[in-house]
């Protein structure tokens, strides 16, 4: 359940509510959402009597999922995430672009200034790289969050990084516009409540086993903390086929505008793990209905330290932006 | 191994290849593959010294894959399947649509006119239907023809339905003008290789659990017969993924693209199971680079036989094709 | 619904009882399962006043799942299935052994001879193999059914081949004591009702992609065509996991058990497609109550002309006989 | 490529290494690991001269996958991991039993007695617990830490909980005489180097959509920083089959035994969710060469706070015990 409150409710009234929640051992959270004050039960059951409390102006109790503050029932008007002045999930659509690891001050820079040169306005770029084996490069880490902060600085671009821990969240935190939490930490719950906790905008990455309710019980962990500002992002699913390195499952991005307020993009890069998949794949995002995409962006992918082998260069990326805006009209968007 | 013979080659000149290959105890094949004559050894292995037999004009002995007929290196423009004038991989796309199974003359014939005024030229129907319950609806079957051959008699639309056994072939054939082979049958080999031997356009649905290669393996059952008018379906796959009945994998179609000549279309009625989806995976399919759609529509949905919840309205349908034509144009296409 | 009716029901009764199911409408159909004489309506709906009828002893209406003969409600006892005087389901296990394809007489019948003194009864052997590839061996076929024909004469063997297609049916029926429907045409219909009116025991594999609701209405194609001697097979899976060729689903077997009355028997060696893994499996599949097992075995693995990596030689097969023989106690099963 | 150092080497001769192999500018690293001395370089790539240096004793430079410390190759014997006496991949069998989650100390007393009667010397017990939903139970935290101190304190009993994040290792060190890491954290590779740096034993679950590959790459990372005492754990993977909550796989178990020398043992709780599976899948984990199995018991399932479904009773867990000493005579181990 979730009980609304009135706008100028005095503390006296919120007291003998949080008494009333208290006095039957309801556990209960106060957030501040957006605009709104809200207080949401941790049980799922349903608590009779609550709506006759004073100061509270609409309670919800009856959702289609286990997913709350992430549901359409909640918020009916879609979530637009404001990333410093860029907005993701209004009309624009958004373009995030950039190398799979941040590498050198200067090739991070070139490839920043190719994609902003194309109407991009968030780079992406990884400091912390989360690798299968622990014999991958790692990423450069702290050095990789200075190369960025250095090219947000000269550019102007936003920046979206991912953040593997706990301990590295304030450090991340100085240089990220746009937190990223990778596939394999969706469910690293301790890390979406810390996360949860600060205001900045957070792309959380679907698992690739995770289903639809998975993905957004993950994000009601960083909604349920206080933070608003979630992104969703598909990027493929583990099956048996095998031509590409995942599967990509377009069908959840109207899934998601059906059941949940939240915006979703799709990284094509990660999905297909294949060059030449990213144009087809990144039009047919933008066809499903998509809000934005993250692509893997490289002035030399046969050089990159990862991934390369579906980086894009970025002419072609410019193709992708062209033909986009487009798709974009159909779809009532633009770029 | 193939071998292409020499366009006028005189039969003395093939009883020489022909019994080399004889002595030499190969499998092989003779077939007419459009305008070309081909033989083809069903060995893997590579035979030397065939390349010195009189004519023969051309040998390809390397492929990537080991489907050979259905491959790019042994045809390298695509191939447009010819449905009694109506032309499928070429630059216009090609939409089929109808209802799932055919349920009675007055309601086919509504439906059919519905889609030819929107600009329709294949209808599709199912006769036979094959069910996963021996309690669900089998189809009309022998009634269910008759009432596609009188719908295409006065409608002129030319017809795709099911064919479920090698016994129906000669029935359902009197009828169709494409035949489909449905998920469940992918690898029947038995109606494969019976299918082949027909000359008749053939849409080869891919199996709910197969991959890129296994479903060029079944296509290249039917080429090896000398039917060389095959058409590709990406109809879902299964998954763990449970928004959606199956998970469309669009991702296959620019593999296909890649590795193969033959056309590939998209039935996102059955890789969905879900009628508000059908507009964003249509327009998704086009974006991908799919060659058409196959799409369920029905009058009334609610009063469907079979899988209603997945059939959209003839003014949905209207609508995907309107906004198809402008996807249409960025990929070079029309309709 | 399933209506059984008295054992010495007399024909003027009978008749009134299917005037009544045409009056309504009902589709139906009147099987002898077993000893009983069953009449089962094909609509899923519940139809009340039948059980006021004469001649009808008990109904049943209410199943937990979709499929209604192959369920535990219509028979609560197990299925045994009989070979030609060998049980399967009983409380004797049953190993069936034998090469994947038949190659020829004398390397088949030294095969035969070897499994047979370790106790086989049943011997397995490909003479129709469907092939994912056109250009892999396709079996002996005529000739291989044969070879298999004289073995059986001179052991006494039961026999086991796969039949593929309806027009074969026959001509494998001469040889064959069970027939196997393998796993592509697990939703073959065409030929599950075919093979449902022969009273021939049959094995149904369970196809790559199956669910255990899917295997059972299978399975329910062939019941309800009255053949009763339906034995299930377990051979593994499609998914992710690449470390074994299929993933085998063992925990199906007590599921299985749980909801029909059906036998079940494993099949290691096309779930693993690995030698070294069919002892651990064989093991595992007994202590998880399988009614038995089907492996391949080969006196020269290397020679052999289909999957010989998964074949065992004799000398291992024995191991598994022996210790599965301790397993089978702890089971209150004997071998 | 791994380096193993002479037992006594001198400090001057470990400089004369380090220093070229700095020179060489190849990421390396020392770690102890059992009575070995080992230097491990971080490349993939082969490096020769290094096998000229003093000091090493031995040089490992192939290995068949990309996981070296935990392969076969670099240690051919069985890795046993000895937790405070107690023997895991040794010849006796080692099973794990207790509630999914500690939920009093009276309960989690009376569940350790139980389980200690029948043998058990590990009791299993969440009290930090990792939940799909933010609503759903989140363990006692640290109550339920000294709950189990106190049961532990108590019964003698090893303990064996979840970490779930860095922030709470020494608070769960202080209780756990092995670390469980879940599956929803096996890629969260900051919490694998954090224990890895421990000495403490841990047990590591696959992942839902992890490969044999990815699973090893992870035991990997604990072992490359030192910490050998590693116990792998199958507990069903996600896979479209929905008769249990995931699929079993016991085909990792021979493979496992195959490529590394690191115990597995089998969660049948987990893999199944269903109570009434718990014996069979137990006894099948034994036929398939287990090492062990943890089973969630509980002395009142109805009123389990988490997973009450799955878990089983005590008297159910005696009849595993004694079946499973049966099974245990054929693989050669006892319990």
């Amino acid at each position: 359940m979730i009980l609304e409150l009135e706008k100028n409710i005095t503390t006296d009234k919120k007291q003998v509510i949080f008494s009333r929640l208290f006095e039957q051992n309801l556990g209960f959270k106060e957030i501040y959402f957006g605009n709104k004050n809200i207080v949401y039960l941790t049980t799922n059951k349903h608590v009779s009597g609550l709506d006759r409390l004073e100061g509270v102006s609409k309670i919800l109790s009856s959702f289609k999922h286990e997913f709350k503050l992430a549901s359409r029932e909640f918020q009916e008007i879609n979530t637009v995430v404001d990333v410093d002045g860029v907005k993701i999930g209004g009309e624009k659509l958004v373009m995030i672009a950039g190398p799979c690891a941040v590498e050198s001050l200067e090739r991070t820079m070139t490839i920043a200034k190719k994609v902003q040169d194309l109407g991009v306005e968030i780079l992406r770029g990884g400091a912390f790289k989360p690798r299968t084996s622990p014999y991958s490069f790692q990423g450069l880490q702290e050095k990789g969050l200075e190369i960025l902060a250095e090219v947000k600085a000269k550019t102007g671009l936003k920046i979206i990084t991912e953040v593997i821990d706990t301990e590295t969240i304030g450090l991340v935190g100085e240089v990220a516009d746009v937190f990223q939490i990778g596939s394999r930490n969706m469910q690293n719950f301790s890390l979406l409540k810390k996360i949860g906790r600060t205001q900045k905008p957070v792309l959380l990455k679907r698992g690739l086993a995770a289903t639809l309710e998975e993905l957004l019980l993950s994000a009601e962990y960083l909604l349920g903390e206080g933070n608003k500002n979630v992104i969703l992002c598909e990027r493929g699913i583990r099956t048996f086929s095998n031509h590409t390195r995942n599967t990509l499952d377009l069908s959840i991005i109207p899934t998601i505008k059906e059941v949940s307020h939240l915006p979703i993009i799709v990284d094509p890069s990660h999905a297909t793990g294949k060059r030449n998949q990213i144009y087809d794949m990144s039009l047919a995002s933008f066809a499903a209905g998509s809000d934005g995409i993250i692509v893997e962006v490289h002035n030399n992918p046969s050089e990159a330290l990862s991934d390369g082998f579906q980086a894009i260069l970025p002419e072609e990326f410019a193709k992708i932006v062209e033909d986009s805006k487009i798709i974009a009209k159909i779809r009532k968007r633009y770029f």
